[in-house]
């Protein structure tokens, strides 16, 4: 069973791995996922090399765990944390732990391997963006689970371990710290204004015109003001909207058509860079609120991250975000 | 001039090279540095390729910027701050920003360029770190400067942009992110128990002993509880200190002992990763404080990290540090 356990300075929660005892020497090397659809679990047809699915949008009349699906939910073979049992929160003296019980999905979003995300047509990656929120809605119904962290990882620099395209739900019993940090500062600009912060920025960037991205009715695409990467950008709703799972149908249609245009948009700009994803959403033990406000974090891997960044969360960016947001304007996509 | 930029949200700060007009594609190859010693501008002979050096240690009879050093400290040609100007802080909207006043520096080790850090001889290392100290004592005169962030990256996968050993100091006119957040953890933890919680942490770690690694007479090295990274290790004075810059020179001598001991293990254990360090001490602009406590913190990088790890502060460490430490304690050195 996994571990999380506290550091005592900061609070940051880490997830570690008791029960491998691998040799020191087995990290060094990191592999190489290979490379094509021969051996990919993830292809049609390969549906038993991978557990059985969780769920599953499929061609009417074909059956689970077989060929026929549009996108499907599958447990994480090697998840890092397990759904059995329970938290067993205890001290070790000045510190803290809990088992590692969560989740850990894949949703795999078409059946080709030869396409990334942003290639599907917008219909196809709605329905990946409703699998998210279809998942939401299901775990959230075990209350030892409390946050859920939706993240994609494309591209072998970005952390893949698989080619094919996938995205990740893990579910955790604590809130992730950086989330946790997020909510704590946008409650405290609620507290002192009374208004949602991402809703003022909102308002600031459509003011602006300078790091804005795409427009559209329901939803903008920015590059935020203080960028920790070079064409990092931000999708948020416009009207406020605390969790990610109280997305209505009507409004992923929208939010589909963003994705993969800022998507194609960054491809295009900087040569179809490595690049994760994140959803910032608000926990799921509590209700609707009204100083958090989901969205999500695009961050392409195109410069390398020195310790020094991860050390000290101190991030040096060398491009301005009013000289990226400008490329991406102009992408013609 | 660079500027700094507050994200509203989390209260991070962000150095954004806002004079860089490059192209995105600029961004997509990342260099890897020349191998060797020719054309290296560290090496002893090339003094005239770096700007002039800031402080040296020199053999006697030799002159400033020719042969004739031990260690050398030059100003950062491509430098993230600069040191001229005013900090003109102000808002934009619901932004902050201010100018990018600080320093930048280089501190190269040794005029060889075949030697590591943990190559040389032990009373070499110590006036590297009697450096460190002279620059932070001889910077916090200037009293735009709030803190100093010493560091190395040692390697490419690192982010060592040349393969001559060296370190860096980076002064910033505010405190990193990560470091505000320790301070503040640890005067939570001091105002309610009265006590440094590094102090705590160095009592229970001699006391269990699990996760030691060395335990000297004024210095310990161990893994943290909640490590983050495989073989992440940490070295603390024993006796509360709150700021590098106040080391005693008696204890300069234990310490170069401890670090290169503590990074020949690592290399000895892990088959010589690429890695870095941070020195994590109190502001300049504080006198001697009972809550903080400086320390190094030693970060190999063995596995890959994904940006899910950086975009949300959670991480998962595949090697208990239990395990990390028994290797590390039986790595003969």
């Amino acid at each position: 069973m996994p571990e999380l356990r506290k550091d005592p300075v900061t609070g940051r929660w880490v997830i570690i791995a008791v029960e491998r005892t691998k040799r020191p020497d087995d990290f060094r090397v990191v592999p190489t996922p290979p490379r094509g659809p021969s051996s990919c679990p993830f292809c049609e047809g390969s549906e038993t090399s991978t557990p059985p699915e969780i769920a599953a949008l499929r061609e009417p009349g074909s059956a689970p765990n077989g060929p026929g699906w549009r996108a499907r939910v599958i447990p994480n073979k090697f998840p890092s944390l397990m759904i059995e049992g329970e938290l067993d929160k205890r001290g070790e003296g000045i510190y803290d732990r809990m088992n590692g019980v969560g989740a850990h999905e894949v949703i795999i979003e078409t059946p080709r391997h030869d396409l990334g995300l942003a290639d599907l047509p917008a219909d196809r990656i709605r329905e990946v963006l409703w699998l998210y929120r279809e998942r939401l809605l299901d775990l959230r119904k075990d209350h030892r689970l409390i946050y859920g962290l939706l993240f994609k990882n494309a591209g072998v620099q970005a952390g893949a371990s698989l080619e094919h395209t996938h995205s990740q739900l893990i579910m955790t019993p604590i809130v992730p710290f950086r989330v946790a940090q997020e909510i704590q500062g946008a409650k405290l600009f609620f507290d002192y204004r009374g208004r949602c912060i991402f809703c003022d920025i909102i308002q600031q960037e459509i003011g602006s015109g300078d790091r804005l991205v795409i427009n559209e009715k329901n939803f903008i695409a920015f590059e935020p003001y203080a960028a920790r990467f070079p064409f990092e950008t931000w999708i948020l709703p416009k009207r406020h909207l605390s969790h990610y799972e109280a997305t209505d149908d009507s409004l992923l249609g929208e939010l589909a058509f963003v994705l993969k245009t800022t998507l194609k948009k960054i491809e295009v700009s900087v040569s179809n860079p490595p690049y994760n994803y994140l959803v910032h959403t608000s926990p799921l033990n509590v209700g609707p609120i009204e100083h958090y406000h989901w969205h999500f974090e695009i961050i392409p891997r195109i410069t390398r991250v020195a310790g020094f960044e991860w050390g000290t969360g101190f991030y040096i960016n060398p491009v301005p975000p009013e000289n990226a947001a400008r490329y991406l304007r102009d992408a013609v996509v």
